[in-house]
């Protein structure tokens, strides 16, 4: 990690995610950062997942709007705070490092001079992959299904362009309180496109005590049973499942090849 | 991890990626898998990396045939042997769990009550997103350039879907001895969507001693500078710097939202 800030504060900034599930996906990095931080941002299932440390502030919020909670990160830090902005997962993947890349590009100039570092993380279809083989064998894309910051349109469009161009694809946010009929929509997207015979693979809370995996195919799919906290993965054309008899459950794969 | 194999060999098999870079990016389930394994099959510089132990059998190959390490992989864990399969990055993105998945696919049937769990991993994609900022935070996807395995024609389709459909790219595989020229046919395929402003990261060896970064933009990018250690980032149209002065690298950031 690189040294102290330029601002003479001695406040630094540091983004990180725990992973998606059990502190075993928490890499070393971001588990001596929680150690050193003085002051933990995040939205509060991430911060109830780090472990408590006696001196340690913890600034868990219920408010959704990223943004907010990354200029008040960076007015810790700037006050000399030694702050750790937290997300489950990857912080790089629909998660915070991109709103505090935005609030330092549109607020305070003084942001730009303090001492910020992004540390990678294990994301959620990463660890969804792993549980079920290996889905993401092939070229795929990562697709946000929330429209709070983009017209349904634009979600609309890539849904199209990847299933055309035959990429495999992971959905992040795929359904909320506030939006439960998006992952019907998105499914009546993909349906028109592609074979129902498609694989489909529903992995909630991978990794922890409520994880539920649905193996299932575009046909079959019940998108009612998407939440908040399941990562979608949609299969390619060639993506195969590998049945294992009645006791061990199939494997899911991307063939890493395409046919000439 | 779930319990021992019901071939009664007591054999199984562990795929794993260590991380793009230093241990401290290796998650600790990883770290662990490495401690108890007896034998670790993988491409040398990918096993070069992981710590020495007594009595564990290392069995660094410079094939470059993955399917081939994978069937010597699940013969060892068939044979009674506990056997790491070791990637860099995440395993299951451009790397090991599809080869091992294809492999049991068409291999001997026995194969399918082994006892094979996969792990996840921090990828390269996401360690040069960090570096830099947050230039996946938007949609994105990921392409392997290669074209070992799939026709080229299916690589400029892809990458032309995505440019339009204005998905972040990452490039993985992007040059190697033997395909030097496919980053330029690349480059020229994104050349002829995007425009020349758009922000462009090649990203060497994030993490690693030999670690080399540049930020340009697609119009100016010398793809001469990418090799097989490179992942190249493509942003969006909305992709931006954030300057920080002479002493200061800028931050690349993709925004989370979208106009309307």
């Amino acid at each position: 990690m690189s040294g102290s800030a330029t601002s003479g504060s001695g406040g630094r900034l540091w983004v990180i995610g725990t992973g998606p599930g059990p502190a075993a996906w928490t890499t070393p990095e971001t588990a001596a950062i929680l150690e050193e931080a003085t002051d933990l941002v995040g939205y509060f299932p991430y911060v109830a997942r780090c472990p408590e440390r006696p001196g340690q502030v913890r600034h868990a919020s219920d408010n959704r709007v990223e943004i907010d909670r990354a200029r008040f990160a960076l007015e810790l830090a700037a006050s000399g705070r030694r702050v750790a902005v937290v997300s489950g997962g990857d912080p790089g993947v629909f998660a915070m490092a991109a709103a505090v890349m935005e609030a330092i590009d549109h607020g305070e100039p003084g942001w730009r001079g303090l001492d910020v570092t992004v540390h990678p993380g294990v994301s959620a279809m990463q660890a969804a992959a792993a549980r079920v083989g290996a889905p993401l064998g092939a070229d795929f894309c990562a697709i946000s299904l929330s429209d709070n910051l983009k017209p349904w349109e634009v979600v609309v469009r890539r849904l199209t362009a990847a299933a055309e161009a035959e990429f495999v694809v992971a959905l992040y946010n795929p359904a909320s309180k506030a939006r439960p009929q998006q992952i019907f929509a998105a499914f009546e997207v993909l349906r028109a496109v592609k074979r129902p015979e498609t694989v489909v693979v529903f992995a909630r809370a991978v990794g922890r005590p409520d994880e539920r995996v649905t193996i299932t195919t575009l046909g079959a799919a019940d998108p009612g049973l998407v939440d908040m906290a399941t990562c979608v993965i949609i299969g390619n054309s060639d993506t195969r499942t590998i049945e294992r008899g009645a006791e061990r459950e199939a494997w899911v794969y991307s063939p890493r090849s395409v046919a000439e």
